[in-house]
């Protein structure tokens, strides 16, 4: 069984709000790992900032990040529920980073509802024919190319890509453990990257 | 027929290194309309700058820019074709200025050529519509509609909109003036604009 360090259980509780003990369980349950254990306590219903995470958000502003030498440039449209929020140093931090990791990790999509289904069907085709290289059994293909297709999500989805200034945690960390400390729903609604020659 | 001043013949010369004489004969063809003086001396092979513009142009920048209250926000892949032009004051004002343009004047497409047919049959199909309420003679419908397009290419188009910072000066005469000052092929490859709450 997986360890369950203080400093866990205090990361967890910033970013969802919830009790110690139910911290200290949900990571019990989810051996260690940050994102099962946010998930469930959103289940249990015990995440405040997974309640917060439901409300509106049309406040906000747009993170940019510009690499120097002006080759690469990133900008993020980040949701916060009022323009209080939108002004705190924090929040303008946040929307700066995460423009500077749009610019570093070259996500594709902000979350994996987001990517188009013809898309994942043409991944999960070269998953199977590179299946189709090897002699791993047929019934175990389905199984196989889940676990890689999860893989590539983590790739491509801004959401799950480790954060560039911190890789322990995923962005979605970064962004449930922002909600917990602003307290307001935060979003990403979208982002774009431009790069010199690219496509 | 226009007055040719000694000013319009000083920027043509500018925006496109040809000879004093044939700017003058360019501005008189064309009724002092700089675009299509350019375009004239384009024609007649006289625009260095317009020999220019066939030329390869892979280096530049991303010009970006931000609006203050960080609500808006806008990037523009300009390029060139050395880094040395690329380092230029001048060429980095360019790009900051465009994408100051792309934030304030909104433009949907670079050239009227990235309009998608479809978008412009929809759009010919509403001022068919228009017409149809008024008394117009059906014969002269096609020669309206093509020019309410051509006036809505100059909305949405970024090289044919007025230059926010001139507005007697579209983005495309910013373009020729720029390749005759820098001395290289210049153009704006593609851009992007956020705005908070934006579609």
């Amino acid at each position: 069984m997986a360890e369950i360090t203080t400093q866990m259980v205090k990361e967890l509780r910033e970013a969802t709000s919830a009790g110690i003990l139910d911290c200290k369980k949900a990571l019990a349950q989810a051996e260690g790992d940050f994102d099962k254990a946010v998930e469930y306590l959103r289940e249990k219903g015990l995440s405040a900032a997974a309640k917060k995470a439901d409300r509106e958000a049309n406040e906000g502003l747009i993170g940019t990040y510009v690499h120097p030498g002006s080759r690469m440039a990133g900008m993020v449209e980040v949701n916060c529920e009022t323009d209080f929020v939108a002004r705190t140093e924090q929040f303008q931090e946040l929307a700066r980073d995460l423009a500077m990791h749009v610019v570093a990790a070259r996500p594709e999509y902000v979350s994996r509802e987001d990517v188009p289904a013809d898309v994942i069907e043409k991944e999960k085709a070269i998953f199977r024919a590179q299946l189709a290289e090897t002699d791993r059994p047929a019934h175990i293909w389905d199984k196989i190319i889940e676990g890689k297709v999860d893989k590539w999500y983590g790739d491509i989805c801004l959401l799950e890509q480790p954060f560039i200034k911190n890789p322990d945690q995923t962005v979605q960390a970064l962004m449930m453990q922002s909600i917990g400390s602003l307290g307001e729903n935060i979003r990403i609604r979208r982002f774009s990257r431009l790069e010199l020659g690219g496509s």
